[in-house]
């Protein structure tokens, strides 16, 4: 039994947890090469399912190796169908809103355009300064080629999104309000519905990233109303690295809306390969060239995984494990220096939890060389995903005993302060 | 020994022209599922390489499953080394010309936007009515979102590229001119040289698209001086069923254009995730979002199965291959009323034969229930793609022998006449 600080935790707690956990069968679905390292960083990239690997194969040998290009019969319908189950099943969508395709940012430059498109009276996108890069500066560049004003909310990362100060940039100049659901940096989540609301009483439209959300918070895309989002698949939904992303498009939009990349697998009737381009009806107007097939195999087998698992009891293990993080990062972390960066409040946390320590990047290669695989974020953030499909409590436990360890014997002091920039 | 019209053909040169190739052997290095089918579709779809099935295990298990997201400092650079094994060995290009991304229409919406951007003061997009459809739809869109207009030059598309027709189209009003290399009806060459030649002469830039052409037709990026290019993966490249694409810019032209869709992965020091866009230097500000790294793996195999076998020889063998079919057509097929609508001119001909029938498209249907997968292109045409890399002479004297037995029996008479709508 480890006392420190106000609170006694001990390892059998968090065995009992483990015990207790109705997900934790789930964790044979995946691939734990290395039983040691406690893998901390499912919310930059998910484990591979252990059906991915023999599903590829089997397409790749029966489908492409025997099949031949007759296989695209099936394959043709692939992006919709598991877009319906990502959408459905994950997102409260309803059937034909969700389809895979490109990734997240392609995507978000194809709503966002789409979007501002159809509001031409609007001069103004608005999102917040916190937003994940990729976000920042897709919709940076469309503002530049249209000639519409990018306006950032300022957003403190670790409270997340600020309401009254999204309220009052929201003026009838907006076309378009576009944010993360979920804060990549604190794991803040924002209030989908509340947020969206505030946009439709400005009559803007409203574009979410749900890449740090999708899988391990609900998402209620139609009773929140929400108009367009779009995520990427390789975090909780365990995709692989770079698999194609998602996009969305609210039903009741989708014949008003046009995006600007006029790909043949947008188009209506797309193999009598007419003169004109007429965009297809439904969700098929927002894909752009031939889908991935392979790729999308794998997006296929980790949405199943999650949706198996389900969004709910993902959500509840989530504010668990982060939780029992918090109180370890209180117990033995805050006496080194750290401070918990994540909102406490459960309700608005996501599932990944981050602290500030001013030699985050330090302790985060440290903490690599003693099989605790962290995430760093600017300038001070230590940001620990221990993703609810297949991270135990006694991980939990492990890493922030192995982090506490270190810190307190400096071994973290050697390590480059700075990461190497990448030219 | 078969006697028919003015040519006699038999099985035997077939098969001393089979025992000749030097390419032979490459066909053991592709899945041959079904001895008994006749591919003649590997212009549409390339067959599996026997690697890469094994290439998606490995890289999934060991890189993904074992490495985790620490495999990112290997994959980051994976984009840019596979594009420089298709460009330097395929393509005629310098290192850090080419690279993978996206889907071919994406990157051609990005590099068309790029050029025109960099041609403010000229309001025209120069293609050809016969261009792939995709190309068509991308540059309308672009033209329309910019305001610029583009103007179709008509190209017979037996003939290829009008000569004539674009020296008349190519006044100093346009900004680009955009044409595939190779048609995907007909299968004739444009001269990328020349034609990029006559554009420059008019202060126009040059976007070629090479799907047709790469690794089964040579392609002289560099001595051609073309500025920019796009291809697929997926055909003569054996990469995939809707594999990443690829873009080409000139080294000269990098610095000074700027694509529209500023995502994450074409930002300058990427993972210092700063306030601004800031496009990378060189080829990098061309990508956008994060790669797709397991597809990218099915690109490398692909790519180096035909570089090893050689564009120049894969070039002279699908000469003799076409060619050879040509000779059967005229014996066998003219008296059934198919006309050969490529190039007969070997020089001015890639790697596909195409054949006009009024009855194309059930000739198309009756030939796959026999063991013989062709392709049908509107209105009239039977495409025949005899890739290179792992058809035999004997497989198009088969093809051609069981297309002249159906259609002689009229057994294609009970299929449907027009091809099923997608809706």
């Amino acid at each position: 039994v480890v006392h420190d600080g106000p609170v006694t935790v001990d390892r059998a707690r968090a065995e009992r947890l483990d015990a207790a956990d109705p997900l934790a069968a789930f964790r044979d679905q995946v691939v734990i090469a290395d039983p040691d390292l406690i893998y901390l960083d499912g919310n930059s990239l998910g484990r591979l399912p252990v059906r991915t690997a023999e599903r590829l194969a089997r397409a790749a040998r029966e489908e492409w190796g025997r099949g031949l290009v007759r296989s695209w019969s099936d394959w043709v319908d692939l992006p919709r169908q598991v877009g319906d189950l990502l959408g459905i099943r994950l997102l409260q969508a309803r059937p034909g809103e969700v389809v895979i395709a490109d990734s997240t940012s392609v995507n978000l430059y194809k709503l966002a355009a789409a979007a501002v498109d159809a509001r031409p009276d609007r001069r103004v996108i608005v999102t917040d300064d916190d937003n994940f890069p990729t976000d920042r500066y897709v919709l940076a560049g469309l503002a530049h080629e249209r000639g519409l004003d990018l306006r950032p909310v300022h957003t403190d990362a670790d409270d997340g999104v600020d309401l009254p100060a999204l309220t009052r940039a929201l003026d009838d100049d907006v076309a378009l309000l576009s944010l993360s659901h979920v804060s990549y940096r604190s794991g803040a989540v924002a209030d989908l519905a509340a947020v969206t609301r505030l946009a439709h009483r400005a009559g803007a439209l409203t574009l979410w990233d749900l890449s740090h959300s999708a899988g391990s918070v609900p998402v209620s895309l139609t009773d929140a109303e929400v108009d367009l989002a779009v995520g990427c698949t390789y975090k909780y939904l365990c995709a692989g690295p770079g698999a194609p992303a998602y996009l969305y498009v609210r039903r009741e939009l989708q014949e008003q809306l046009r995006q600007p990349i006029w790909g043949w697998f947008g188009q209506r009737d797309q193999f009598a390969m007419g003169p004109e381009y007429d965009p297809a009806p439904g969700i098929d107007r927002f894909c752009v060239g031939t889908p991935s097939v392979l790729a999308i195999y794998a997006v296929e087998e980790g949405v199943r995984l999650v949706a198996d698992a389900g969004v709910d009891a993902l959500y509840r293990k989530g504010q668990a494990l982060t939780g029992f993080l918090v109180e370890l990062a209180e117990a033995w972390l805050a006496p080194l220096g750290f401070r918990v960066a994540s909102p406490r409040d459960d309700a608005r946390r996501g599932a990944h939890l981050t602290l500030h320590h001013p030699a985050a990047w330090q302790i985060c290669q440290a903490a690599a060389d003693r099989g605790v695989i962290a995430d760093y974020r600017t300038p001070d953030r230590l940001r620990l995903g221990p993703a609810p499909l297949y991270t135990r409590f006694v991980d939990g436990y492990d890493a922030l005993d192995r982090l506490r360890e270190l810190v307190a014997a400096g071994a973290h002091e050697g390590y480059p302060a700075e990461p190497a920039r990448v030219t």
